[in-house]
């Protein structure tokens, strides 16, 4: 397992600290303190002078960015633990990559939406919006998960982070479309790049460590502490950057919902789909996660609980259906080879929710949204826009990120095709000991006492 | 393990879609966004009008409800998977009826105390609520761990949350009892339901099982995240649908120092009732607890630290003594086999809880509380009882819980045990691949070795 | 494995029913309510008579507590999992000093700065302190982590939360020292102190357990549980006891690129010092954390995101060099066995962040911080000193920690050496089943097969 090609000695040190250094340099030239965070602005400035602390943008979203925050290195980080020899690259690829992205997604992001007199100004929102870009590149990862080089990734997140950011200014400032949850601009954006990159880097020769790409009982343990952080804090995480007071109350709750009909309607698909009934573990740590992806667009609208219930049960359906009948589609015909299946997870589930979130921005009013109609649909309070109007706009976003996901995918793809990242071989993937010192094994009792046994029959016959 | 009559490919996903249709169309017709949660409402109310954002219940009680909801699918779940081939259940399972109860508690305890001109008024604190009423199913749950179908479990959490919602009903609406970290209404409730249900569920040859009904050294530290969990996130349990202000900030104080004495108290009667003063990871993993069982009641109380520290040492020493003593003779003589020892985690702490609520609850005085006894007695302080009466109060509540959850666990159990539930036989307790498909093992090097040795030893005799 | 002078059947129960009891006298005689968790102070008092309930500090900061609280247990239990048989004594000990030293950190700490005539009052600000000053206990218990019983460990924590709650007071209170996320009082205090104690109790014959002294493939991925959550929650354990408002929101976000930068530069300076580029687990759980410690003292001033991504670069790099080089030349020449390798963890970044801090106050000024000056720096808002006399007293602060972590290291180290305490010998260090009942492996189907095929030979031999 020393192949000078994979070897990580200098390409891993010098792309970690070449981009550390640019991040450091970007951040000192362009990147301020906001004005709730600024021990100066805050007390000083025009409009938070009559602002109490409480009322610090802090306390309406730290709490739920903590929760975010958990789900990108937690609850990715852990889902991906499922296979049986990749457990440290699954957990530890997810923390480089993700430290990254949420460096560089401050910068794009700040960059497209928040300049402020040529300056980028930062706070609680912003972390949670980079958090939100970098769950975008995780759900890439995703794809690609054991046949990639972690410098691949660190390249892959660099140019993903960047079009993400395009991707979110035409949605969310040029067009007005709303996806305070990203149904469209992370899940479906992350998961069909990551789709298409998967697509270009095809290995026609991948069964030569097909053994490897599998679960054991532990690991799937493993994976169920990430599934169960996401599911747990996905209210949070649609309803993390939704405008303060009854939207980040609605959305949570919408999405609380959603879930748990996607939870039912998982296991009873799962136990269909199998000849013996047995439930796979493989619908349960994904499937069930659907109706979070599906609630990203229209949680933060009227929605109600019995609309979201309808979105997570049709998620969770749709989603078993894709693992079982469609993946394996998608491999043989299609030559995408999805590691994680996030087509099932985000693919699928995030079209959904983006259609889903068009036709309840279509049926908004007045009457049932009252004076809180600003809040959730501006332009359309405004007069600027009617509700269908605004329907439209949804519907169009999503074709705009698709066609970003897919061509920007289809674009560093190549890129990443390049000899020199030190991807692994067909034979080495899927596997730890290619870029980590590996531990050995425990020694058991029974293998001790095995051992003991064959050596005294050795004995015995010689 | 193809057994035709666990076989679940029918019996689970028409369960599942049954009550899934049922749930949506019942929310669809009954469910309503509360003021806090909706969007003309939250703007145009009469109430709300003065009320400023950050005044929306969701910036008081997201927080607590986050840590309940980790505790509830993490900490329960996670608890479960100390059996060494029952992980997947374990954590499954839990997740499936928790996200089954959740909804349709939603509805039940909507329907007895929420119901605003026909419709059910929903919210923060009726996610928390319904929550709570999750967490007592699952209690019940882990006194018939290994034993039950998941359909078993369905149907089980079908009554057992029409039963909580009716005796929550009588206790805190109709006597005007305070439970608010449910020491009656979830703890005692769900531990005595549970030991009836299993009780009824009796099975004489379930030693047929008997070598997996205990743990490995990884299935116990998986479990240590659940216990860590719950016992971390207990203080938000038990405060989070208290008044708003200082009951809740008390409450979580009072929960904090009990279950740190509790901690204590444990690892010292684990480490004397054993013969060499080893350490017991069952008592370790829920003796701990206690403290926060125990402090569900008196919690918003002005019970001191001082006060709750002498009540989390008492449930530790309870606790641990129940598991060492107790449950053999209700194994034996009562025939109650109480897979995880509920009895003793939520069944005597519970009552001991109700017990130091009763009592202080009874000390109660305008002296004591002030101005804050309307928050924490408001029948007290309107005059419309006494303390004692109060207390009185409190003490007949948890008779009547008691008499409802052995009624009710009897009633149930006796519906459990109809054949067509796909219960596992007796030879097949304590295993996950009954209802899921399982991985094989890692190979691991050792193994390959042995092998390899074992081959060459047979080569060399032939 | 049944020595009698490990045996712990009477040592153990009695020193934590002595211990208990006594805290619980001293809780009942010392400790009283805060005005914002008393029922009747918080409803008459003076200064809250015009305060709104969410104005109470639990709002303010139970979020942060509780994030700190499962740093605290999961955090830093599970962090000290990777040994491959020390995770119950690892969790559980963690779990067992933990809930000890919080009782006994409310009361030191209280009586030397919060005593209100005679009496310590107590909130959520004194539970996140209490959970500080644990924090500094688990530290040092991370040095000799594997060679001491738990009755040693629990008279540790008796004296170093003493020694802490001086030290803290000396800092302070005395000297108005800012050290909001505990660079030098829990992080430079704890590391010395634990490296002190363990030279003291140094092994001459360690090897003889040298081999049970490292991790398992799955025994890492346990420890990366504990690393996640310091990593995501170290922004809420810096901020947590910060003045309400922008210095919470402040303190928070420079933590977090702190720690993003640090996780990049640890990976690359791991692979860089690796002969094959492969990374290490150790650097990876550990060094990645370093970020969060340098940034404890600055994290609150205006140490911009810039400024706290310098520092979290540096400290990654000084924290693997540190495991490399170090560690190794500590342990040969100093005789310094430091388990979980806390001085490149806790030591040399608190160090660091010390220097920061008292550099970055030196530098503080009313231009750049505005009326936000008094918040953080009081002393030098109101005149009564220079912000280049902060940054004096920041360095004699480093000082006085470093002094009375050795000397408090020194005398604490000698009376662990008693032999009362029931220390492991040199072959049974890290070792759970000295102190534990452990579970037998699991018996897996391979280990089955190969016992039945060596059988089989076993009877063609005879």
């Amino acid at each position: 397992m020393t192949d000078p090609s994979t070897n990580m000695r200098l390409k891993l040190p010098i792309t970690c600290f070449i981009l550390q250094i640019i991040l450091i340099i970007l951040f000192g030239v362009l990147v301020q303190y906001d004005e709730d965070t600024d021990a100066k602005k805050h007390h000083h400035g025009n409009h938070s002078e009559s602002k109490s602390d409480i009322e610090n943008d802090f306390y309406y979203r730290y709490p739920s960015f903590q929760d975010v925050h958990v789900m990108i290195f937690v609850g990715f980080g852990f889902l991906m633990t499922f296979l049986q020899r990749y457990g440290f690259s699954s957990v530890g690829f997810n923390f480089l990559i993700a430290a990254f992205s949420l460096q560089w997604a401050t910068l794009m992001q700040g960059f497209f939406h928040g300049l402020h007199e040529g300056k980028i100004h930062i706070g609680v929102e912003s972390m949670i919006n980079a958090d939100f870009c970098t769950g975008s590149v995780l759900i890439s990862f995703g794809a690609v998960l054991g046949k990639t080089s972690p410098v691949q990734l660190l390249f892959m997140a660099v140019f993903e982070v960047t079009l993400f950011a395009v991707n979110e200014f035409i949605l969310l400032t040029l067009l007005g479309t709303r996806d305070a949850g990203g149904s469209m601009t992370i899940h479906t954006f992350g998961a069909y790049f990551g789709l298409m990159v998967t697509r270009i880097l095809y290995r026609p020769n991948l069964d030569k460590s097909k053994h490897k790409n599998c679960s054991v009982y532990h690991s799937d343990l493993f994976a169920m502490i990430g599934t169960l952080y996401l599911w747990m804090f996905w209210p949070s995480f649609n309803s993390a950057v939704t405008e303060h007071g009854d939207p980040q109350h609605r959305t949570a709750m919408n999405t609380y919902y959603s879930l748990a009909a996607c939870t039912l309607s998982t296991y009873a698909m799962s136990s269909l789909t199998a000849h013996d009934g047995k439930l796979d573990m493989v619908h349960i740590q994904n499937a069930a996660l659907a109706g979070g992806v599906a609630a990203g667009t229209a949680g933060e609208m009227m929605l109600t609980p019995f609309g979201s219930m309808i979105v997570g049960f049709l998620a969770g359906i749709i989603s078993v259906l894709g693992f079982k009948y469609l993946t394996p589609i998608l491999e043989n015909k299609l030559k995408i080879q999805d590691t994680c299946g996030i087509h099932n997870l985000h693919g699928m589930p995030g079209v959904l929710g983006a259609i889903v979130g068009a036709v309840t921005a279509s049926l908004a009013s007045k009457e049932v949204y009252g004076e809180g109609l600003e809040k959730v649909f501006p332009d359309v309070a405004s007069g600027k826009r009617t509700a269908s109007d605004q329907g439209g706009v949804q519907a169009i976003s999503l074709a705009v990120t698709l066609g970003m996901a897919l061509f920007g995918g289809l674009i560093v793809g190549f890129i990443l095709k390049l000899p020199i990242f030190g991807a692994p071989r067909d034979t080495t993937c899927f596997e730890d000991s290619l870029y980590w010192e590996v531990p050995g094994e425990e020694e058991s009792h029974e293998d001790q006492l095995t051992t003991v046994k064959t050596e005294e029959s050795d004995k015995l016959n010689s």
